[in-house]
């Protein structure tokens, strides 16, 4: 569809300008006052526009249990995540649908679902995401978590001799159905993209990651991982492989400027240069990092050292929401504590720019998404900047990166497709969508997970925790 | 207005229940399963109902310059802020009509306003605010914001000789206006009180702290400052007392029970034993500490150490929003970071008890607000569980504390009166509001502040900040 947006407010270098916009074949066309209407005429008065964000990190069938799991970090919490975690097909679906739809809401135009697979329906899982994000229109990056060793492997072992479980699936057949999967489904052109996403080196083998490089390489795929998230990460990669993390993977290839890594919590300043150098991009996760008390992720020497980062929502149960203008508010305002010269803070005007730009490099789109040029995909979304939550008039991006924008986003269109429009995703329909989630779901507190009370004792044990008095089983 | 709600979830000890709740001369009168209908009938059927929160500390006329001043530290935001509020009453009275507005549709039912009042028309601008409090209902605690020394006063002296010029009003002028507009709008049957406020130790000598616990003692009043917001401000207590700030302050006789303290980051152990002891409370405010790179107050140890928290949301152009429940999911979660071990970490109920009983408590109306408890005042919120930032359903309190609810309050009630209906304000005109804080304002981006040119050098200098390069100038 072909359209021109009119009147409406864009950022300049350091200030703003009203100008058309124009859309063709869903690339923008034109940008400058008193264009020529071209299709549809859109009114931007007292509107702003800007290139859509990236939710460059997330897992939508958390949503299931957003709300439901108590304060524990990250290696507790994720026990608790996978013994209630009994998904179906139309949970996926659902779940798929509602990440895209609170995504959009909040400025986003794109979503890479680091995507949990049913055991035994990992094809059908990434076939029914893959049918939400298209039926919502929104852009999609779908990385199928995978790993190849279970899960109490990934708590460091400390003093004690622990042997694990193998995992249910072979490192050979996990690489078989990956490129199936790429095969089926990996098509940029239409907005779907597969990713090799490994979940992470606490929980995959080399030869896991080495034939994730391969199809990268093979397929022109983007790569994408959760990277020393926790201490218990950090301490895990020194027993696993007697350096860090990010030096084992320097080594074995997989890093580079199509690697983009969720969390980054634990890097010395050795391994802050290894990204810079690879050109490899860190996603920060803000509240996710909050909730499990991971850590401050060190944005701002990030930025120092010329990293590319960009912001994600993490899944819904560790957030627990899928509001990218809250994740771009804090993962910007948090690291004023972490450097008294205010000259390193991060400006709102940046925070939009690692959202968009930053968020496209980290994908390898960066020539094709990610900011307001003539040439670039038409991935846009139009603020009402009459909303309470954006008055009284200031400084418009201040107003929506530092406030709590609520219900501000008038329009989005991907790809030139618009599906937002009065502040309503159009694809879709959000009421059902509500219903189902209703139906699908229960007023259920009083759960105990089991898992969580096996490995309690001995995760406290390695983190130096008192043992004496376990207050969750 | 008597009312009973029906079928209604409300939290127990660690689950919930469905019950009714009656409500009679503004105060709950009866709360059990299947009661008879007393006055209007609403339906709670998929709803939950909590006691309203406490937004315990803020600045309502900051609202006209959200979004707009940029990253900077404490004292300069302050140089930055007080350059351009050249208020009028007009500004005053629909940025406390936004502040109660945001404060409602978050889950506030009180607000703590520390006004700042407009040079010569103090009394003016105390009146201005209640009439805008009363008109919307809300339960206003009216804090004047009061100094006797002058804005640079407020930053530590370092090795060199600062001079200031004096405040210009005297302390006895200002403790007789104060006590002027007690006798004059001083209410709280009425749901207004005016609380003794200044500053804090920063810009106030003790003849204005001592003759503020004369009046607090005299009439009852409650007191409320900042506390230790900077590490500026620590280093100035030492310059000042040679002491801390709250040995200085315990030894003039402000801390009690009846005394809320906002901000407190940079307190010692012992500063945090003497909270206790004295029974003060502190108001957290995290979202403006990350803003302003304050630091993150030390929350786990207060409450290990048994003092009463309660969170504000500080004023808007520090935030850069009035919404509560962003403050408090924040105000929660930001802690994990700060103890490994996560049996410390606030839990979404014990976050709501903060935000209403410890609210409450500080406000010295523990007996009065702050819980569902038969007898107390009818401060009541109402949520909607069916919207799509609750669902799926999993655990109510979990959703709304670590979530990103929006549009969430159903209805609301002080004293028994609903001035939230349908998720609207009912009483006063919202859409007006909108446009008169439009026409009021405009979009300005590209002013500079001299007094923060002008101060900027001192400020890097006595921080230890390299004095090179200014950004801001």
């Amino acid at each position: 569809m072909n359209f021109t947006i009119q009147n409406v407010l864009i950022a300049t270098h350091d200030a703003y300008t009203t100008v058309d916009v124009q859309v063709v074949d869903g690339k923008i066309t034109a940008i400058a006052p008193h264009l020529d209407v071209v299709g549809a005429a859109f009114d931007g008065t007292n509107k702003l526009l800007l290139p859509g964000f990236i939710n460059a990190h997330t897992h939508s069938s958390e949503m299931w249990q957003r709300g439901a799991i108590p304060p524990l970090p990250l290696e507790l919490w994720l026990a608790e995540l996978y013994e209630f975690a009994p998904l179906d097909l139309e949970k996926v679906y659902l779940s798929a649908l509602g990440t895209a739809v609170e995504t959009l809401l909040s400025g986003g135009t794109s979503v890479v679902d680091h995507l949990v697979l049913i055991p035994g329906q990992e094809v059908e899982t990434i076939a029914t995401a893959t049918r939400a994000y298209r039926e919502v229109g929104i852009r999609a990056f779908i990385a199928p978590l995978i790993q190849d060793e279970s899960l109490t492997a990934g708590i460091p072992s400390g003093e004690s001799q622990q042997t694990h479980e193998p995992y249910f699936r072979s490192t050979v057949a996990t690489l078989e159905f990956i490129e199936e999967v790429v095969k089926q489904f990996h098509r940029p052109d239409e907005g779907v993209s597969i990713l090799v996403a490994p979940t992470g080196i606490q929980l995959c083998s080399d030869a896991l990651f080495t034939g994730c490089i391969e199809l990268s390489d093979r397929y022109n795929l983007c790569r994408h991982s959760h990277l020393l998230e926790t201490k218990a990460q950090e301490k895990l990669a020194q027993e696993k492989y007697g350096c860090t993390a990010v030096e084992h993977l320097k080594r074995i290839g997989y890093l580079g400027d199509r690697t983009s890594l969720a969390h980054c919590v634990w890097l010395s300043d050795a391994d802050i240069a290894i990204l810079a150098k690879t050109q490899s991009t860190v996603v920060h996760n803000p509240l996710s990092n909050l909730r499990l008390g991971s850590g401050i992720a060190p944005i701002l020497k990030y930025r120092q050292a010329g990293v590319n980062v960009t912001f994600g929502c993490d899944g819904a149960s560790s957030n627990d929401s899928q509001d990218l203008l809250e994740a771009i508010k804090i993962g910007s305002i948090l690291h004023n504590i972490t450097d008294l010269d205010y000259q390193h803070w991060i400006t709102p005007r940046q925070a939009v720019e690692m959202a968009t730009l930053g968020g496209a490099k980290g994908l390898n789109m960066g020539d094709k998404l990610g900011s307001l040029s003539v040439g670039k995909q038409a991935d846009l979304v139009l603020y009402d900047l009459k909303n309470l939550s954006l008055l009284p008039r200031t400084d418009p991006i201040g107003l929506l990166v530092l406030g709590r924008p609520t219900n501000v986003v008038d329009s989005a269109w991907v790809s030139g497709k618009q599906i937002v429009a009065n502040g309503k995703v159009n694809t879709i329909n959000v009421e059902n969508l509500q219903q189902e989630l209703f139906n699908h779901s229960q007023w259920d507190t009083q759960r105990q997970s089991q898992t969580v009370a096996q490995i309690e004792a001995h995760y406290r044990t390695v983190m130096g925790l008192p043992t004496r008095d376990l207050g969750y089983s």
